[in-house]
């Protein structure tokens, strides 16, 4: 993808919060959501700058949105918006960036028609983007892959297919739940190693996983595939996503056909989907995948993808403790990873979901997997970070974790920068894990 | 579930064909789906009676229906049926009954005003019953668990987890297809034991994998649980399953997440839902768990579900070769098998679902996985019936199969039958093979 003018780094806002230079929105970004201006209003569609939502409802009812998308961007998720493709999401940004540039919508008749529909982020009541219709996760992150086949497998971490075929695995859909949402500590069965019969109670090892969620545009037909070289026109855009995750149930019953109450008790998504566009400025090549791997198979080799590379973001875990919050602490970050660790694009699993003749379809959410970079300061989750628990974390007020704690709230942040380019954000995905039933 | 008046095998319906001895939909099964009357004609929901379908979206706009289910009857799925709970499941089928039957719906204006809305079985388009939101496929049978893990670890076919654990994952819900529909062959990454890399090509091993699938009803809220004791209420009804896998597929990208890519390309369902309450005379103690097997975990041990018993039905697999259609000769019976040979009941597979707060919906499908018995002709699938192909299958016109072969047609049947009941079939479930793109 080109770059434009809605890219261009110098422009600013009428909206003056999304000019300070921190800001995660940016007239550069146009992250779209759905929001309820307040508890009784109807889901609508939002684009948010600075620190207000801009209701697309409103807009296109006001004829102000490009007839293309004027449709799709009256209803209560992003569904429809994204079955259109890449050509109308371009024409809806480049519209909305006119209407919120302080260059292009100047004081006057137009700019006061907008500013009749926003509402502040603080009070909106974001709901999930669009209805997920099946969620698919994959194993993508190198570093996570080899350190967690490393605790299972020392002599050989990686299986022989990694490098060959993108792992995933089919998610639930039913239970993935907004950022804020608070998580219940699941129960299962327990069995460790040194009993010998499981017992059924609270599970002990509660984790999260700092993944990327993308959402998948207009899909395929059953029965037909989707060539590499349109997956990347695919890709609505991305969200930041956490992967709860309870280790002890996932030991006891993830063979042979791999996990799942270990983490169908629930997924968190951030509001605020980054379009692709949005991204254009911020790829890079995988620098997981070092040039003496092998070339990775034809339908699923393409220049142009490779050129363009991966989604190039920095990604955040932060933790906030129960002691925290009474003491007044601010959250302390654990983590920060790099998303092109990834070994495989999200065009590239795209193209591999669809190789079969699976049917994608809009909405559909594709995760990254737990995203880790080389170092212990970027591994996406405690299992990792702590090595089973083995090397606690140690934060700063003297608390120490091996897992979670009931009363933790994890939150992850995200954010791409680069020379040249407008600094943007993902938002934040929030998630207070609650004591068990 | 006690039995009465709708189970009594005496009764007949005026609808003479439902009379015959072998007739699949007699009076005391009425069936619940969903079809057009024609091409153009909207969904609707109907039962079957006989060589008959009933427009049960007619008969709630004539009034004919109790209240409680009006509204659900005039939706194009079965979700909101399923929604309303056991209550309304009976009320319906209790009205359906007396509307039916010769005795209580003698010749004269009700019989009349209910004649009106019969359609062909034969014409009618029948589709998929409920819009799946997830769907989630177990490995119930023990014959089938074992005669696979032997094939892969024959000093160790049963994991340690099994007899504890209710085995399962997700599966994909957008492919779930209805019965009819041609099955493309997919392509995938295949290799060989004896080449160095994968290549991306047709699958060779195609198979069917011959099982139940249970439809939830109204589920649970996240974060909640289902007991046992309510489980058997939560499940609205059975339907034939064909879990289409390619065997080659799954051997090289299974590990470590499970399948994939081998099943997520089709997976068939057959349009008629046999009700819990259709089935209450056809259950049986599940016969692969012997008494010196461990007990369920409390949490999956309820007396009066090990007591009621697992759905006891009859299952077959046909094969249609091009051959043989091109020979007029009829299918061939590979199979059959009980589906009591489940180690766990759906009561079982629903609550462990549930057990760790993840929260089930109306229309959610659980599969019970392949159902296989202790001898050959009741192996539920080709790589257990020909022993991953070292044994092939050999039919009467002197065709062989490893696996299957293009043009061939898979056909499912189902019924069930017992000393004192009305025989109640559960119709067909069907799926060519179409060669690979």
């Amino acid at each position: 993808m080109t770059l434009n003018a809605t890219h261009d780094p110098a422009r600013r806002s009428w909206v003056e919060s999304a000019n300070v230079p921190d800001a995660d929105f940016p007239l550069q970004n146009l992250p779209l959501g759905v929001f309820r201006p307040s508890l009784q209003a109807v889901a609508r569609l939002g684009v948010a700058i600075g620190d207000r939502v801009v209701d697309l409802s409103a807009l296109a009812q006001a004829g102000l949105l490009p007839p293309s998308v004027a449709s799709a961007c009256q209803q209560t998720t992003l569904n429809a918006l994204m079955a259109l493709g890449a050509p109308a999401w371009s024409a809806l940004r480049a519209r909305l960036s006119e209407l919120l540039g302080a260059d292009t919508c100047p004081p006057g008749e137009l700019r006061s028609r907008i500013e009749r529909h926003l509402t502040p982020l603080r009070t909106a009541i974001m709901l999930l983007p669009a209805q997920i219709g099946d969620y698919t996760d994959f194993y993508a992150s190198l570093h996570h892959a080899t350190n967690v086949g490393s605790m299972f497998r020392p002599d050989n971490p990686l299986l022989p297919n990694y490098k060959w075929v993108p792992i995933g695995y089919h998610g639930r859909s039913s239970s993935i739940v907004a950022s804020g949402t608070p998580i219940r500590r699941p129960h299962g069965q327990l069995k460790p190693s040194d009993v010998a019969a499981p017992a059924f109670g609270p599970c002990k090892n509660l984790d999260y996983e700092l993944e990327l969620g993308a959402f998948v545009g207009p899909g395929n037909v059953l029965g037909e595939r989707i060539p590499i070289a349109a997956a990347a026109q695919q890709i609505f855009g991305v969200a930041l996503l956490n992967d709860w995750s309870a280790r002890d149930i996932q030991t006891w019953e993830y063979q042979p056909l791999g996990p799942f109450l270990a983490k169908n008790f629930a997924t968190t998504l951030s509001p605020w989907v980054i379009t692709q566009e949005a991204l254009a400025p911020f790829r890079a090549p995988a620098y997981a995948r070092p040039p003496s791997d092998p070339a990775p198979l034809p339908h699923l080799n393409d220049e142009t993808d490779a050129a363009a590379g991966a989604f190039d973001l920095t990604l955040e875990v932060w933790l906030l403790t129960a002691k925290m919050r009474l003491t007044g602490e601010g959250p302390h970050r654990i983590s920060r990873a790099q998303s092109n660790g990834m070994y495989w694009t999200f065009g590239q699993l795209l193209t591999h979901h669809a190789s079969n003749g699976c049917n994608l379809q809009p909405g559909d959410l594709l995760g990254s997997g737990t995203l880790s970079g080389p170092t212990r300061e970027s591994r996406g989750c405690l299992l990792e970070y702590t090595w089973r628990g083995t090397d606690p974390l140690r934060l700063p007020n003297g608390e120490e974790r091996q897992f979670l704690a009931d009363g933790d709230e994890v939150i992850f942040r995200g954010y791409a920068e680069r020379a040249g380019a407008r600094r943007i954000g993902l938002g934040e995905c929030r998630g207070l894990v609650l004591p068990a039933l």
